[in-house]
Protein backbone atom coordinates (compact mmCIF):
# COMPACT_ATOMS: atom_id res chain seq x y z
CA UNK A 1 0.00 0.00 0.00
CA UNK A 2 0.98 3.61 -0.54
CA UNK A 3 1.13 4.38 3.13
CA UNK A 4 3.40 7.06 2.79
CA UNK A 5 0.42 9.47 1.00
CA UNK A 6 0.08 9.90 4.94
CA UNK A 7 3.77 10.19 6.29
CA UNK A 8 4.38 14.00 6.64
CA UNK A 9 7.75 14.28 5.11
CA UNK A 10 10.48 16.06 7.30
CA UNK A 11 10.96 19.65 6.91
CA UNK A 12 7.43 19.98 5.15
CA UNK A 13 4.96 22.71 6.25
CA UNK A 14 1.93 21.52 7.87
CA UNK A 15 -1.42 22.77 8.07
CA UNK A 16 -3.85 20.74 9.89
CA UNK A 17 -7.00 21.64 7.88
CA UNK A 18 -5.41 19.71 5.11
CA UNK A 19 -5.83 16.37 7.04
CA UNK A 20 -9.96 15.00 6.40
CA UNK A 21 -10.29 12.47 9.27
CA UNK A 22 -13.02 10.60 7.12
CA UNK A 23 -10.69 10.22 4.21
CA UNK A 24 -9.93 6.48 3.26
CA UNK A 25 -8.00 7.06 0.16
CA UNK A 26 -6.16 4.07 0.14
CA UNK A 27 -9.17 1.79 0.10
CA UNK A 28 -12.63 2.38 -0.50
CA UNK A 29 -14.39 -0.42 0.84
CA UNK A 30 -14.67 -1.51 4.41
CA UNK A 31 -15.56 -4.80 3.77
CA UNK A 32 -12.55 -5.66 1.66
CA UNK A 33 -10.13 -3.16 4.28
CA UNK A 34 -11.31 -5.56 7.00
CA UNK A 35 -10.39 -8.62 5.17
CA UNK A 36 -6.70 -6.88 4.25
CA UNK A 37 -7.06 -5.86 7.78
CA UNK A 38 -7.20 -9.41 9.41
CA UNK A 39 -4.23 -10.83 6.75
CA UNK A 40 -1.93 -8.12 7.99
CA UNK A 41 -2.80 -8.92 11.88
CA UNK A 42 -1.55 -12.67 11.17
CA UNK A 43 1.52 -11.36 9.69
CA UNK A 44 2.37 -8.62 12.06
CA UNK A 45 2.51 -11.86 14.25
CA UNK A 46 4.30 -14.05 11.93
CA UNK A 47 6.83 -10.73 11.92
CA UNK A 48 7.06 -10.26 15.65
CA UNK A 49 7.89 -13.83 16.16
CA UNK A 50 11.46 -13.28 13.80
CA UNK A 51 12.04 -10.12 15.09
CA UNK A 52 12.50 -11.31 18.53
CA UNK A 53 14.22 -14.76 17.02
CA UNK A 54 16.55 -12.53 14.95
CA UNK A 55 16.69 -9.54 18.10
CA UNK A 56 18.68 -7.43 16.83
CA UNK A 57 15.96 -4.62 15.84
CA UNK A 58 13.91 -2.60 18.33
CA UNK A 59 10.59 -1.41 18.07
CA UNK A 60 8.68 1.40 19.62
CA UNK A 61 5.59 2.64 18.05
CA UNK A 62 4.21 5.84 19.35
CA UNK A 63 -0.04 6.89 19.35
CA UNK A 64 -1.00 10.24 19.64
CA UNK A 65 -4.74 11.59 19.38
CA UNK A 66 -7.46 13.32 20.98
CA UNK A 67 -9.59 11.28 23.60
CA UNK A 68 -11.69 8.82 22.30
CA UNK A 69 -9.51 8.79 18.39
CA UNK A 70 -8.85 5.21 19.12
CA UNK A 71 -5.79 4.53 20.49
CA UNK A 72 -6.88 2.16 22.83
CA UNK A 73 -8.63 0.24 19.82
CA UNK A 74 -6.00 0.62 17.62
CA UNK A 75 -3.74 -1.71 20.35
CA UNK A 76 -6.22 -4.10 20.55
CA UNK A 77 -7.03 -4.62 16.93
CA UNK A 78 -3.90 -3.90 15.36
CA UNK A 79 -2.17 -6.10 17.57
CA UNK A 80 -4.65 -9.00 17.86
CA UNK A 81 -2.00 -11.76 15.98
CA UNK A 82 0.79 -10.63 18.20
CA UNK A 83 1.85 -12.72 21.61
CA UNK A 84 1.12 -10.63 24.33
CA UNK A 85 4.42 -11.57 25.16
CA UNK A 86 5.40 -10.35 22.16
CA UNK A 87 4.51 -6.42 22.09
CA UNK A 88 4.58 -4.11 25.40
CA UNK A 89 1.98 -1.38 26.07
CA UNK A 90 2.50 1.64 28.06
CA UNK A 91 -0.06 3.94 28.58
CA UNK A 92 1.79 7.25 30.53
CA UNK A 93 -0.31 8.76 32.25
CA UNK A 94 -0.21 12.57 33.92
CA UNK A 95 3.18 12.49 35.94
CA UNK A 96 3.99 11.64 39.26
CA UNK A 97 5.61 14.11 41.53
CA UNK A 98 8.49 12.01 42.09
CA UNK A 99 8.92 11.55 38.18
CA UNK A 100 8.27 15.65 37.47
CA UNK A 101 11.49 15.23 40.11
CA UNK A 102 13.44 14.79 36.65
CA UNK A 103 13.69 15.60 33.18
CA UNK A 104 10.30 14.90 30.84
CA UNK A 105 11.98 12.11 28.64
CA UNK A 106 13.42 10.92 32.08
CA UNK A 107 10.52 8.39 32.68
CA UNK A 108 10.18 7.47 28.66
CA UNK A 109 13.34 6.42 28.38
CA UNK A 110 12.79 3.74 31.08
CA UNK A 111 10.08 2.37 28.82
CA UNK A 112 11.70 2.17 25.52
CA UNK A 113 12.10 -1.35 24.30
CA UNK A 114 15.28 -3.72 24.11
CA UNK A 115 16.17 -5.90 21.13
CA UNK A 116 13.45 -7.81 19.60
CA UNK A 117 10.99 -5.77 21.37
CA UNK A 118 7.97 -3.85 20.30
CA UNK A 119 6.89 -1.36 22.50
CA UNK A 120 3.78 0.53 22.35
CA UNK A 121 3.39 3.77 23.47
CA UNK A 122 -0.14 4.81 24.14
CA UNK A 123 0.39 8.54 24.49
CA UNK A 124 4.47 9.51 25.35
CA UNK A 125 6.67 12.23 25.86
CA UNK A 126 5.00 14.44 22.64
CA UNK A 127 2.33 15.21 25.42
CA UNK A 128 5.26 16.86 26.57
CA UNK A 129 4.13 19.47 24.16
CA UNK A 130 0.54 19.03 23.61
CA UNK A 131 -1.18 18.82 26.74
CA UNK A 132 1.48 20.70 28.65
CA UNK A 133 1.42 23.77 25.81
CA UNK A 134 -2.50 23.79 26.22
CA UNK A 135 -2.59 24.33 29.86
CA UNK A 136 0.74 26.61 30.14
CA UNK A 137 1.88 23.66 32.82
CA UNK A 138 5.66 25.20 31.52
CA UNK A 139 6.18 28.44 30.41
CA UNK A 140 6.44 28.47 26.71
CA UNK A 141 10.06 28.99 26.62
CA UNK A 142 10.47 25.56 28.38
CA UNK A 143 7.97 23.65 26.12
CA UNK A 144 9.29 25.20 22.78
CA UNK A 145 12.95 23.94 23.24
CA UNK A 146 11.52 20.18 23.70
CA UNK A 147 11.01 19.85 19.87
CA UNK A 148 14.85 20.01 19.46
CA UNK A 149 15.18 17.47 22.58
CA UNK A 150 12.89 14.96 21.06
CA UNK A 151 14.41 15.35 18.31
CA UNK A 152 17.87 14.35 19.62
CA UNK A 153 16.47 11.91 21.84
CA UNK A 154 15.06 9.79 19.13
CA UNK A 155 18.14 10.03 16.88
CA UNK A 156 19.84 8.32 19.67
CA UNK A 157 17.47 5.74 20.33
CA UNK A 158 17.57 5.18 16.07
CA UNK A 159 21.16 4.81 16.65
CA UNK A 160 21.11 2.23 19.06
CA UNK A 161 18.92 -0.03 16.55
CA UNK A 162 15.30 1.16 17.39
CA UNK A 163 12.94 1.79 14.48
CA UNK A 164 10.46 4.71 14.99
CA UNK A 165 6.53 4.79 13.95
CA UNK A 166 4.66 7.78 14.92
CA UNK A 167 1.13 7.79 14.75
CA UNK A 168 -1.58 10.80 14.91
CA UNK A 169 -4.99 9.41 14.99
CA UNK A 170 -6.76 12.24 13.17
CA UNK A 171 -10.52 12.39 14.32
CA UNK A 172 -13.13 15.66 13.47
CA UNK A 173 -14.58 17.45 16.59
CA UNK A 174 -17.99 15.92 15.24
CA UNK A 175 -16.58 12.18 15.44
CA UNK A 176 -15.53 13.13 18.57
CA UNK A 177 -19.22 14.35 20.39
CA UNK A 178 -20.79 11.27 18.54
CA UNK A 179 -18.26 8.95 20.80
CA UNK A 180 -18.36 10.78 24.05
CA UNK A 181 -22.10 10.59 23.65
CA UNK A 182 -21.87 6.91 23.04
CA UNK A 183 -19.47 6.92 26.59
CA UNK A 184 -22.75 8.50 28.35
CA UNK A 185 -25.46 6.60 27.06
CA UNK A 186 -23.70 2.80 27.64
CA UNK A 187 -23.70 2.24 30.72
CA UNK A 188 -20.73 -0.48 30.34
CA UNK A 189 -18.94 2.66 28.41
CA UNK A 190 -19.09 5.19 31.78
CA UNK A 191 -16.12 3.42 33.16
CA UNK A 192 -14.08 5.23 30.24
CA UNK A 193 -15.81 8.79 30.69
CA UNK A 194 -13.55 11.04 32.33
CA UNK A 195 -15.51 14.27 33.95
CA UNK A 196 -12.06 16.47 32.07
CA UNK A 197 -13.10 14.99 28.65
CA UNK A 198 -15.76 17.89 27.57
CA UNK A 199 -13.42 20.58 29.59
CA UNK A 200 -10.46 19.24 27.30
CA UNK A 201 -12.67 19.34 24.08
CA UNK A 202 -13.14 23.07 24.42
CA UNK A 203 -9.97 23.43 23.61
CA UNK A 204 -9.94 21.45 20.52
CA UNK A 205 -8.62 24.06 18.07
CA UNK A 206 -5.37 25.33 20.98
CA UNK A 207 -4.51 21.15 20.83
CA UNK A 208 -5.08 21.60 16.83
CA UNK A 209 -2.24 24.61 16.81
CA UNK A 210 0.02 22.25 19.19
CA UNK A 211 -0.67 18.66 16.98
CA UNK A 212 0.13 21.11 14.22
CA UNK A 213 3.38 21.97 15.52
CA UNK A 214 4.16 19.37 16.62
CA UNK A 215 3.78 17.88 13.18
CA UNK A 216 5.98 19.81 11.19
CA UNK A 217 9.06 20.16 14.17
CA UNK A 218 9.45 16.24 14.72
CA UNK A 219 8.53 14.46 11.66
CA UNK A 220 12.42 13.20 10.92
CA UNK A 221 13.60 10.81 8.81
CA UNK A 222 14.63 8.30 11.38
CA UNK A 223 11.20 9.23 13.82
CA UNK A 224 8.14 10.36 10.55
CA UNK A 225 4.73 11.04 11.76
CA UNK A 226 2.10 9.45 10.00
CA UNK A 227 -1.18 11.45 10.09
CA UNK A 228 -4.03 8.63 10.28
CA UNK A 229 -7.47 9.97 9.20
CA UNK A 230 -9.75 7.74 12.16
CA UNK A 231 -13.29 8.87 11.84
CA UNK A 232 -13.21 5.27 10.00
CA UNK A 233 -12.08 2.93 12.49
CA UNK A 234 -11.22 0.13 9.68
CA UNK A 235 -9.04 2.58 7.92
CA UNK A 236 -7.37 3.78 11.03
CA UNK A 237 -6.37 -0.26 11.76
CA UNK A 238 -5.48 -1.21 8.02
CA UNK A 239 -3.04 1.86 7.45
CA UNK A 240 -1.22 1.17 10.74
CA UNK A 241 -0.85 -2.46 10.70
CA UNK A 242 0.16 -2.01 6.79
CA UNK A 243 2.65 0.74 8.15
CA UNK A 244 4.10 -1.19 10.67
CA UNK A 245 4.16 -4.75 8.14
CA UNK A 246 5.66 -3.43 5.67
CA UNK A 247 8.79 -1.28 7.93
CA UNK A 248 8.97 -4.89 9.66
CA UNK A 249 9.67 -6.86 6.06
CA UNK A 250 12.17 -3.71 5.29
CA UNK A 251 14.48 -4.98 7.46
CA UNK A 252 15.26 -7.95 6.04
CA UNK A 253 14.87 -10.02 9.01
CA UNK A 254 16.48 -13.46 8.90
CA UNK A 255 16.13 -15.97 11.48
CA UNK A 256 19.46 -16.35 12.99
CA UNK A 257 21.27 -19.43 11.91
CA UNK A 258 23.15 -21.51 14.51
CA UNK A 259 25.02 -24.10 14.08
CA UNK A 260 23.26 -27.64 16.10
CA UNK A 261 25.20 -30.33 14.59
CA UNK A 262 26.71 -31.82 17.24
CA UNK A 263 23.50 -31.15 19.44
CA UNK A 264 21.84 -34.94 20.48
CA UNK A 265 18.21 -35.10 22.61
CA UNK A 266 18.98 -37.75 25.08
CA UNK A 267 17.04 -40.91 26.24
CA UNK B 1 -15.57 -27.73 33.71
CA UNK B 2 -14.55 -29.39 37.28
CA UNK B 3 -10.68 -28.10 36.59
CA UNK B 4 -10.66 -28.78 40.59
CA UNK B 5 -9.62 -32.19 39.59
CA UNK B 6 -6.02 -30.59 38.87
CA UNK B 7 -6.17 -28.18 41.38
CA UNK B 8 -3.59 -29.58 44.36
CA UNK B 9 -5.70 -28.98 48.03
CA UNK B 10 -3.66 -27.34 50.45
CA UNK B 11 -1.97 -29.79 52.97
CA UNK B 12 -2.11 -32.56 50.66
CA UNK B 13 0.88 -35.31 50.07
CA UNK B 14 1.97 -35.07 46.36
CA UNK B 15 3.68 -37.68 44.47
CA UNK B 16 4.60 -36.67 40.55
CA UNK B 17 4.53 -39.95 39.13
CA UNK B 18 0.66 -40.10 40.34
CA UNK B 19 0.10 -37.30 37.67
CA UNK B 20 -0.47 -38.61 33.93
CA UNK B 21 1.09 -35.81 31.40
CA UNK B 22 -0.67 -36.86 28.52
CA UNK B 23 -4.39 -37.49 30.43
CA UNK B 24 -7.21 -35.77 29.38
CA UNK B 25 -10.13 -36.21 32.17
CA UNK B 26 -12.28 -33.19 30.70
CA UNK B 27 -12.47 -33.41 27.41
CA UNK B 28 -11.80 -36.38 25.15
CA UNK B 29 -12.36 -35.00 22.27
CA UNK B 30 -9.55 -32.62 20.43
CA UNK B 31 -11.95 -30.61 18.07
CA UNK B 32 -14.28 -29.96 20.84
CA UNK B 33 -11.76 -29.03 23.06
CA UNK B 34 -10.39 -26.51 20.52
CA UNK B 35 -13.64 -25.20 20.05
CA UNK B 36 -14.30 -24.94 24.13
CA UNK B 37 -10.80 -23.13 23.78
CA UNK B 38 -11.84 -20.95 21.46
CA UNK B 39 -14.77 -19.44 22.87
CA UNK B 40 -13.64 -19.20 26.44
CA UNK B 41 -10.50 -17.21 24.64
CA UNK B 42 -13.11 -15.03 24.02
CA UNK B 43 -15.17 -14.47 26.85
CA UNK B 44 -11.85 -14.05 28.43
CA UNK B 45 -11.75 -11.06 26.48
CA UNK B 46 -14.48 -9.61 27.56
CA UNK B 47 -13.61 -10.45 31.48
CA UNK B 48 -10.31 -8.42 31.45
CA UNK B 49 -12.16 -5.18 29.81
CA UNK B 50 -14.42 -5.25 32.61
CA UNK B 51 -11.49 -6.37 35.31
CA UNK B 52 -9.50 -3.27 34.13
CA UNK B 53 -13.33 -1.11 33.92
CA UNK B 54 -13.66 -1.72 37.78
CA UNK B 55 -10.23 -1.68 38.54
CA UNK B 56 -10.28 -3.91 42.44
CA UNK B 57 -8.88 -7.18 41.56
CA UNK B 58 -5.26 -7.91 40.62
CA UNK B 59 -4.86 -11.17 38.52
CA UNK B 60 -1.35 -12.91 39.01
CA UNK B 61 -0.81 -15.96 36.51
CA UNK B 62 1.94 -17.84 37.58
CA UNK B 63 3.36 -20.27 35.46
CA UNK B 64 6.03 -22.93 35.57
CA UNK B 65 6.89 -26.08 33.96
CA UNK B 66 10.64 -27.64 32.00
CA UNK B 67 11.92 -26.60 28.68
CA UNK B 68 9.46 -26.69 25.85
CA UNK B 69 6.56 -27.41 28.42
CA UNK B 70 5.14 -24.68 26.34
CA UNK B 71 4.85 -21.23 28.71
CA UNK B 72 5.15 -18.90 25.97
CA UNK B 73 2.44 -20.78 23.70
CA UNK B 74 -0.08 -20.97 26.69
CA UNK B 75 0.38 -16.92 26.57
CA UNK B 76 0.11 -16.87 22.88
CA UNK B 77 -3.37 -19.04 22.73
CA UNK B 78 -4.88 -18.54 26.29
CA UNK B 79 -3.94 -14.62 25.85
CA UNK B 80 -4.61 -14.31 22.20
CA UNK B 81 -8.64 -12.66 22.62
CA UNK B 82 -7.14 -10.41 25.29
CA UNK B 83 -5.91 -6.84 24.09
CA UNK B 84 -1.86 -6.71 24.39
CA UNK B 85 -2.61 -3.41 26.81
CA UNK B 86 -4.72 -5.32 29.16
CA UNK B 87 -1.89 -8.36 29.99
CA UNK B 88 1.62 -7.78 31.33
CA UNK B 89 3.76 -10.53 30.19
CA UNK B 90 7.28 -11.22 32.15
CA UNK B 91 9.76 -13.47 31.57
CA UNK B 92 12.43 -13.71 34.93
CA UNK B 93 15.72 -14.75 33.16
CA UNK B 94 18.89 -15.49 35.56
CA UNK B 95 18.96 -12.27 37.71
CA UNK B 96 21.53 -10.26 37.04
CA UNK B 97 24.36 -9.19 39.12
CA UNK B 98 22.37 -6.18 40.52
CA UNK B 99 19.29 -8.16 41.48
CA UNK B 100 21.39 -10.50 43.11
CA UNK B 101 22.35 -7.93 45.80
CA UNK B 102 18.43 -8.06 46.72
CA UNK B 103 16.38 -10.77 48.51
CA UNK B 104 15.04 -13.38 46.10
CA UNK B 105 11.80 -11.88 45.70
CA UNK B 106 12.83 -8.01 45.32
CA UNK B 107 12.68 -8.51 41.57
CA UNK B 108 9.61 -10.11 41.50
CA UNK B 109 7.38 -7.81 44.00
CA UNK B 110 8.39 -4.93 41.29
CA UNK B 111 6.53 -7.04 38.44
CA UNK B 112 3.23 -7.59 40.11
CA UNK B 113 0.13 -6.22 39.15
CA UNK B 114 -1.83 -3.30 40.49
CA UNK B 115 -5.89 -2.82 40.38
CA UNK B 116 -7.39 -3.95 36.89
CA UNK B 117 -4.38 -5.76 35.54
CA UNK B 118 -3.44 -9.03 34.85
CA UNK B 119 0.72 -9.75 34.66
CA UNK B 120 1.85 -13.01 33.75
CA UNK B 121 4.90 -14.61 35.10
CA UNK B 122 6.56 -16.95 32.59
CA UNK B 123 8.87 -18.27 35.24
CA UNK B 124 9.07 -16.87 38.51
CA UNK B 125 10.14 -16.63 42.28
CA UNK B 126 9.36 -20.45 42.31
CA UNK B 127 13.15 -21.07 39.92
CA UNK B 128 14.49 -19.92 42.91
CA UNK B 129 13.37 -23.24 44.67
CA UNK B 130 13.62 -25.23 41.43
CA UNK B 131 16.83 -24.46 39.19
CA UNK B 132 18.77 -22.76 42.05
CA UNK B 133 18.27 -26.11 44.39
CA UNK B 134 18.63 -28.75 41.05
CA UNK B 135 22.41 -26.68 40.41
CA UNK B 136 23.03 -26.01 44.78
CA UNK B 137 23.01 -22.22 43.69
CA UNK B 138 22.74 -21.63 47.26
CA UNK B 139 23.03 -23.46 50.60
CA UNK B 140 19.73 -26.02 51.23
CA UNK B 141 18.90 -24.42 54.14
CA UNK B 142 18.77 -20.78 52.42
CA UNK B 143 16.31 -22.29 49.83
CA UNK B 144 14.77 -24.72 52.09
CA UNK B 145 13.14 -21.55 54.02
CA UNK B 146 12.16 -19.87 50.87
CA UNK B 147 8.77 -21.94 50.85
CA UNK B 148 7.69 -20.31 54.13
CA UNK B 149 8.88 -17.03 52.50
CA UNK B 150 7.12 -17.11 49.49
CA UNK B 151 3.64 -18.39 51.37
CA UNK B 152 3.70 -15.12 52.83
CA UNK B 153 4.75 -13.13 50.27
CA UNK B 154 1.80 -14.07 48.41
CA UNK B 155 -0.51 -14.19 51.16
CA UNK B 156 0.20 -10.25 51.57
CA UNK B 157 -0.49 -9.84 47.74
CA UNK B 158 -3.47 -11.46 48.09
CA UNK B 159 -4.55 -9.46 51.21
CA UNK B 160 -3.79 -6.41 49.04
CA UNK B 161 -6.53 -7.77 46.40
CA UNK B 162 -4.60 -10.08 43.94
CA UNK B 163 -6.05 -13.06 42.80
CA UNK B 164 -3.51 -15.84 42.05
CA UNK B 165 -3.22 -18.98 39.72
CA UNK B 166 -0.10 -20.83 39.93
CA UNK B 167 0.45 -23.38 36.71
CA UNK B 168 2.70 -25.86 36.42
CA UNK B 169 3.04 -27.29 32.65
CA UNK B 170 3.71 -31.11 33.10
CA UNK B 171 5.00 -32.59 30.10
CA UNK B 172 6.98 -36.04 29.55
CA UNK B 173 10.25 -36.56 29.51
CA UNK B 174 9.54 -38.58 26.13
CA UNK B 175 7.27 -35.49 24.90
CA UNK B 176 10.28 -32.76 25.51
CA UNK B 177 12.58 -34.95 23.81
CA UNK B 178 10.26 -35.04 21.12
CA UNK B 179 10.09 -30.99 21.06
CA UNK B 180 13.34 -30.69 21.15
CA UNK B 181 14.45 -32.60 18.29
CA UNK B 182 11.79 -30.24 16.76
CA UNK B 183 13.41 -27.53 17.43
CA UNK B 184 17.14 -28.50 16.45
CA UNK B 185 15.47 -30.10 13.03
CA UNK B 186 13.55 -27.04 11.86
CA UNK B 187 15.80 -24.06 10.99
CA UNK B 188 13.06 -21.68 11.94
CA UNK B 189 13.28 -23.25 15.75
CA UNK B 190 17.02 -22.92 16.39
CA UNK B 191 16.86 -19.94 18.31
CA UNK B 192 14.19 -21.27 20.66
CA UNK B 193 16.84 -24.06 21.35
CA UNK B 194 20.02 -23.39 23.83
CA UNK B 195 22.61 -25.50 24.35
CA UNK B 196 21.98 -25.82 28.10
CA UNK B 197 18.45 -27.57 27.25
CA UNK B 198 20.37 -30.51 26.68
CA UNK B 199 22.55 -30.49 30.13
CA UNK B 200 19.53 -29.72 32.23
CA UNK B 201 17.41 -32.73 30.85
CA UNK B 202 20.28 -34.89 32.35
CA UNK B 203 18.76 -33.45 35.48
CA UNK B 204 14.99 -34.24 35.06
CA UNK B 205 14.76 -36.32 38.18
CA UNK B 206 16.33 -33.79 40.18
CA UNK B 207 13.78 -31.19 38.65
CA UNK B 208 11.05 -33.54 39.50
CA UNK B 209 11.96 -33.94 43.14
CA UNK B 210 11.83 -30.32 43.31
CA UNK B 211 8.78 -29.95 41.74
CA UNK B 212 7.11 -32.15 44.04
CA UNK B 213 8.04 -30.66 46.80
CA UNK B 214 7.11 -26.70 45.75
CA UNK B 215 3.88 -28.55 44.86
CA UNK B 216 3.47 -29.62 47.91
CA UNK B 217 4.54 -26.91 50.44
CA UNK B 218 3.27 -23.61 48.16
CA UNK B 219 -0.24 -24.77 47.49
CA UNK B 220 -2.35 -22.42 49.24
CA UNK B 221 -5.89 -21.57 49.39
CA UNK B 222 -4.80 -17.65 48.40
CA UNK B 223 -2.65 -19.07 45.92
CA UNK B 224 -3.28 -22.99 44.87
CA UNK B 225 -1.44 -24.57 42.01
CA UNK B 226 -2.69 -26.86 39.11
CA UNK B 227 -0.78 -29.50 37.86
CA UNK B 228 -1.93 -29.32 33.83
CA UNK B 229 -1.21 -32.18 31.73
CA UNK B 230 0.67 -30.74 28.79
CA UNK B 231 1.32 -33.38 26.51
CA UNK B 232 -1.26 -32.24 24.65
CA UNK B 233 -1.25 -28.76 23.64
CA UNK B 234 -5.21 -27.69 23.39
CA UNK B 235 -5.87 -29.49 26.64
CA UNK B 236 -3.26 -27.70 28.67
CA UNK B 237 -4.90 -24.60 26.64
CA UNK B 238 -8.45 -25.18 27.45
CA UNK B 239 -8.01 -26.16 30.91
CA UNK B 240 -5.88 -23.11 31.77
CA UNK B 241 -8.27 -20.75 29.68
CA UNK B 242 -11.07 -22.64 31.49
CA UNK B 243 -9.36 -21.75 35.55
CA UNK B 244 -9.00 -18.19 34.74
CA UNK B 245 -12.42 -17.72 32.87
CA UNK B 246 -13.84 -19.41 35.88
CA UNK B 247 -12.05 -17.51 38.51
CA UNK B 248 -12.78 -14.21 37.14
CA UNK B 249 -16.47 -15.02 37.10
CA UNK B 250 -16.39 -15.99 40.51
CA UNK B 251 -15.25 -12.11 41.38
CA UNK B 252 -18.93 -10.83 40.86
CA UNK B 253 -17.38 -7.71 38.90
CA UNK B 254 -19.66 -5.03 37.61
CA UNK B 255 -18.96 -1.67 35.95
CA UNK B 256 -18.67 0.79 37.81
CA UNK B 257 -21.61 2.80 37.78
CA UNK B 258 -21.33 6.55 37.36
CA UNK B 259 -23.10 9.29 37.66
CA UNK B 260 -23.18 11.27 34.35
CA UNK B 261 -26.55 12.80 34.33
CA UNK B 262 -25.19 16.29 33.97
CA UNK B 263 -22.72 15.43 30.99
CA UNK B 264 -23.83 17.21 28.08
CA UNK B 265 -20.88 17.30 25.55
CA UNK B 266 -20.74 20.25 23.70
CA UNK B 267 -20.54 21.31 19.50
Amino acid sequence: MKTNVHRIEPGSKVHIDDFDPDATPLCDDKSEGKEKSAAIEERLGELQELLYAEHVHKILIVLQGMDTSGKDGTVRHVMSGVSPAGVRVVSFKAPAPSELDHDFLWRVHAKTPGNGEIAVFNRSHYEDVLVVRVHELVKEKVWRKRYEQINNFEKTLAAAGTVILKFFLHISKAEQRKRLQERIDDPTKHWKFQHGDIEERKLWDDYMRAYEEMLEKTSTKHAPWYVIPSDAKWYRNLVIGSVIVETLESLGMEYPKVDLSGEVVGK
